[in-house]
């Protein structure tokens, strides 16, 4: 088998075999083939598309490249969560402690952030002592114990998509369908849930910035796992603005905290409930509006809160922090940015708001870039609200004064005013099983 | 400027600017970009095309990428002539020697041959003592004496296009109209000399096999050599069939001797015929008609052999050779190819014909391999003609005896039979100036 044959084939629109995918993925893991010759294969592939069959394989292929976690000495039913990035998305510290609350078992591994979108990795770490690094026997043990653990990604999940990410990353074939969703498929099939909740985010914040596409790789990442035997449920939700207030590390805790006890905003609400009831029918096989209830009632009653407590006190933080937010270290800067006008917000740009943030120093432009935890934004209008003259539209957080000027300017770029009311966006376009 | 914004660019179907396609190319050349995100752009190329000025930007780059020959020290008009390969293809040695003898100043680099195409490097070293490899001046003094000298290629000619070209080979993007077109012509262009005129083969043992893509090609690559102030000719002729026939070096060398004698194949003869005479409109500034009259008539009153024994004599050859050509070395073996059968040859697959001969020593399946100058192939009977059971179709030649086997096997698989007549080919499609 040739890798000349294969980008040739796929160049001419032909179909690859199961065994050509194979060979791709093997030889580009392991050093036979050129990196020119993966990029040229990839962008036939932006061009020619893959069918189902063919992204299912590249998928697989791509999850057995590398460690496949075993969650088989986990007792009941596995659900995982994953959001394709967003600004502002801390779901995960809110549905990961309802539906544990609820009987599922959460072992969840997350990222990091990077550039404009925030990683709940970064967001956890924020409270004191708590670690995202965890054995494997202890991360198994926990969620037998407590039904939850969120830790950083560890061993080497899917590293031949690792490998085809970097070299999409240079060469501008990062958005392709087929390939944005066997790259997020390989490592949710390679961390070993039984059942996974995707959040498609769509509009200005996410990757994939209409409805249409949100939808078509919410479709090719569902078939992707249940071709290899998952069960898969995928939300499309919006991020077109923020989801919730706070954009940044620990404000965003702050917030899931809140959220929790019952005080979250509508949007950030709505969201996270649709997701925890969405897992909920894969744990319980319950129908939906059960679900809802449910999960619900463990913000009412407190027990999701708790949940998140424990999980914090299992991985050596200090719960504390979860009652009482205000132990938070607060940034020792904050700026106010004013509405200039009476009006409505016709438009908050959620990308150019996570660069904001980042820019806060809440955030990384390079792997190696240190976070300040305190950093960020709290909004205080969003996208259709009524504001006046002088009103605070949001507030800016940091603890180098020096980094207002740019992160300002990149705020006020973000945010659009109109004189005339603007109609709400719905916040869950579509479900997708 | 970023590689990875001129990649989408093109992916999305933009047209590049002059900036752009100089930056890649140069970046390209001195290694600031990545081999991998040249071929993800080539493979854009491949299914976004060039406008016509792109590949005329592209192309000027790529031939200012090494040495621009200076051919100004030469006196009179310099006429270059190129091939798009073919088998059996020593129009060179037959049309430069014509051209020359009218006044026609031919200052020629050729290559060498690899795979199933021959070289005209190579078929002039089949005559002892002849050097392809002459210094500048030397060149330049021979063609102002002699007006003609035929070289391997010397210098750095266009090397961009050379990493260019060795990436697209290894990545199934050499068939791309625009990248062909500037592969070719940035060599030509950097060859230097004023008028051009280009023979673009078609069929089975060309690149391109219709007459449309050829066509196609001939076009883009007049453009590119106007827009570049080069006098262009491009002919489309016959490549379905070997031209002549002779297939290996001395052989062909024999054939370009006895069809500077007249005594030619009439396909090879008119082919030859057609190229000098549009070689000499360019020279002369005559009409065609005109200067097809005379250079037959440089066959007929042997002044072209006279120039061709002139260039042999210069460049360290033994002129006796081209005078009497039973002085080439016979090879030792030969083998008979009878037909099987009563009927008509329906099709000769010049491919599979070259590739014979390569089978029996005549070429190169890498660079370094060296060539059996008395091996190949002398055709008894071509497409179209009437054979009987038993009459030798063709006599293979080699010096290594236990090469027959697979090449007699490659040269039946060349060869299809009919019961009833076959229509002849044209030679010559059409003429693009």
């Amino acid at each position: 088998m040739r890798i000349y044959d294969i980008i040739l084939k796929k160049r001419y629109g032909e179909e690859l075999t199961d065994e050509e995918i194979e060979f791709f993925v093997s030889s580009a893991s392991n050093g036979e083939i050129e990196d020119y010759q993966i990029t040229a294969l990839l962008m036939a592939i932006c061009f020619n598309g893959m069918t189902k069959r063919e992204t299912a394989t590249l998928t697989l292929a791509m999850a057995r490249s590398g460690d496949m976690v075993d969650l088989s000495a986990i007792d009941g039913y596995t659900v995982d969560k994953h959001s394709t990035g967003g600004v502002g998305d801390k779901t995960t510290l809110i549905v990961a402690p309802i539906v544990a609350s609820l009987g599922g078992k959460v072992a969840k591994m997350s990222g990091r952030g990077l550039g404009h979108t925030g990683g709940t990795v970064d967001k956890l770490e924020s409270i004191e002592g708590f670690r995202t690094t965890l054995s494997g026997e202890d991360f198994l043990n926990q969620v037998n114990k407590i039904g939850l653990s969120v830790i950083g990604q560890s061993g080497d999940l899917a590293p031949a998509d690792k490998k085809l990410y970097a070299l999409r990353n240079d060469t501008a074939t990062v958005d392709s369908i087929p390939l944005i969703a066997s790259s997020i498929m390989s490592k949710k099939l390679a961390a070993g849930s039984k059942g996974i909740v995707l959040d498609v985010k769509t509009g200005s914040g996410a990757f994939m910035k209409s409805v249409e596409e949100s939808e078509a790789l919410a479709k090719a990442m569902v078939e992707i796992g249940k071709s290899a035997g998952r069960d898969m449920v995928a939300v499309i939700s919006n991020m077109d603005i923020p989801l919730g207030n706070a954009v940044g590390n620990s404000l965003e805790v702050i917030e899931a905290v809140e959220t929790l006890k019952g005080n979250g905003s509508a949007d950030l609400t709505a969201v996270c409930i649709e997701l925890a009831a969405n897992m909920l029918t894969l744990v319980t096989g319950k129908d939906k509006e059960t679900c809802t209830e449910m999960a619900k009632g463990a913000i009412a009653d407190g027990s999701a809160l708790e949940k998140l407590g424990q999980m914090v006190a299992e991985q050596g933080g200090n719960p504390d922090w979860i009652y009482d937010t205000s132990l938070f270290p607060k940034a020792e800067f904050e700026y106010e940015i004013k509405s200039e006008t009476d009006g409505y917000i016709e438009h908050m740009d959620a990308e150019k708001i996570g660069v904001a943030s980042l820019l806060l120093g809440a955030g990384r432009n390079t792997k190696a870039d240190e976070i300040d935890f305190a950093a960020g934004i709290i909004l205080k209008a969003k996208t259709g609200d009524k504001v006046a003259k002088g009103d605070t539209v949001a507030t800016l957080y940091t603890n180098n004064k020096t980094k207002f000027s740019a992160a300002v300017d990149k705020f006020n770029e973000a945010v659009k005013y109109s004189q005339t009311p603007v109609e709400k966006q719905p916040l869950i376009y579509s479900v997708i099983k």
